[in-house]
């Protein structure tokens, strides 16, 4: 268990270092006061969880962590940029994000809606500037875009938005694009950055579609039973909006009980990786599996 | 002039049809909220002039335009996405875009924030999707995320929102930002994609800034002089907001001789080409040079 917190705390202190540099870049001439909020947002905690993914998918394929490192990073600024737009009044309103102002709070309005374009922007940038080679950092980007576009979580949010899922099979489909496409996108960029086979790629795709709604499913749980400090936001937000989640379309006990199934899935798609899938496993059992 | 009419309609035709191809892509299924709002704004007119510049650069540098369709188009979306983001409440607040409701109007302002990030997105994935030599793709990824980013159209937004623009230097930079970006990265996208070599890509580079401040000089004395059907917005619209431009800084009459002054720089950089860029020159004094 000291392994697998050293491991998760490296590979958070490589993703920080390489977001705080890759932010420096950016000038803070006359262009400071969105500079500063993309930084607020970017920089401003998070668990990396899709970070580390992508450099532990890497791993797992036998790639060097330095070459998927910018991947995580373009990941996590398209999660950011995600969380800003979401937060903004016309969407859901939320004045807290981690226990702190959300951006549009702290910033304004049309600060908030311009960083979190120049972080979606910037994700882009980050990855095509990934020393591997180019043919593998188009089908990184390309997987990227089709995952934050209108087949992944854009098409997600709308779904969200204009409450489409009122089923079990839709409000699937939603999380699936909203939260599980960035997730599934992840651990594919992973094995892309170490030129991984098909087999391969197509075991992290799976493993991250079935965690990414497990890790939903917990959220939705948390979310009806946890506390606010846990959770960075209010506790029952969602549902105070009347939102349908799986906590409100199944008990509480239903709900467990399917993230539970989708946890031991997604582990069952790391075994044959043997040995070398330890880490992946015990992270995805503390994130998928944590409970109150 | 026949000549001349006959190869912008037909390069507008070829643009038109690849975004419109390109939007059949997107599944009208549970997301369909957010791609007929895409298609609103993307489809909805505009003169496609930066998609021209894409093909025409290309064509002036030798290489093929189907070649440097996708980059065309990716550049379209672009615009598109930020003339949406630009007409939210939270940013200029207009409610018309080339004489129809603009997107937040029609669709809502979610949707309409959802269809400009789907825009931008989508931009990404359609540059990455060319079938050039994938280390030329790169380089047209990283022109375009630098263009639309912190250093360059968004960046200018934060100058024109914050009112930082007081002088005719400031002004001159955030419309080199705001607008000229793009259109400089228009003409140099089409070099890439024609395999152009340094110096081309160097003069693009410079035609693109000279161009895109005469063709924003041009649109400010329009804004002031010019009637509201041509304009597509209500005259005056950037004076009511009580916003800096080269008219409220420059008599027009003056503006009009630094635009003619531009405008013919941006020339001079085509001249080295010969008679091959007998078409871009034409097309210049049609924007830039164009008065009421």
């Amino acid at each position: 268990m000291t392994d697998f917190k050293n491991q998760l705390e490296a590979d958070r202190v490589m993703i920080e270092g390489e977001l705080s540099q890759r932010m420096d870049q950016l000038s803070d001439g006359l262009q400071k006061p969105v500079v500063d909020a993309m930084k607020y947002s970017l920089l401003g905690g998070g668990k990396r969880i899709r970070g580390v993914l992508v450099l532990e998918f890497c791993r797992l394929c036998g790639g060097s962590l330095s070459d998927a490192l910018p991947l995580a990073a373009a990941v996590e600024m398209v999660h950011a940029y995600s969380l800003i737009h979401d937060d903004l009044p016309c969407m859901d309103d939320d004045d807290l994000r981690r226990g702190k102002p959300s951006c549009h709070i702290a910033f304004g309005e049309d600060i908030a809606l311009l960083a979190g374009d120049g972080l979606l922007t910037y994700a882009f940038e980050t990855a095509a500037s990934s020393s591997l080679e180019p043919g593998l950092v188009l089908q990184a980007i390309q997987q990227l875009a089709v995952a934050s576009g209108t087949f992944g979580m854009i098409g997600g949010q709308v779904l969200d938005i204009k409450n489409m899922a009122e089923n079990l099979d839709t409000l699937r489909s939603m999380c699936q694009m909203k939260t599980g496409a960035l997730i599934r996108a992840s651990a594919k960029l992973g094995c892309i950055a170490a030129g991984g086979d098909p087999a391969e790629l197509e075991r992290a795709d799976l493993y991250g579609q079935k965690m990414g709604l497990a890790f939903q499913i917990t959220d939705d749980i948390l979310d009806l039973v946890g506390d606010t400090a846990l959770l960075g936001k209010p506790v029952g937000s969602d549902q105070q909006q009347g939102k349908t989640t799986f906590t409100t379309l199944l008990p509480v006990e239903a709900a467990q009980v399917l993230a539970d199934e989708l946890l031991e899935e997604s582990i069952g798609m790391l075994e044959p990786f043997g040995d070398a899938a330890a880490f992946l496993i015990a992270l995805t059992r503390q994130l998928a599996g944590r409970r109150n």
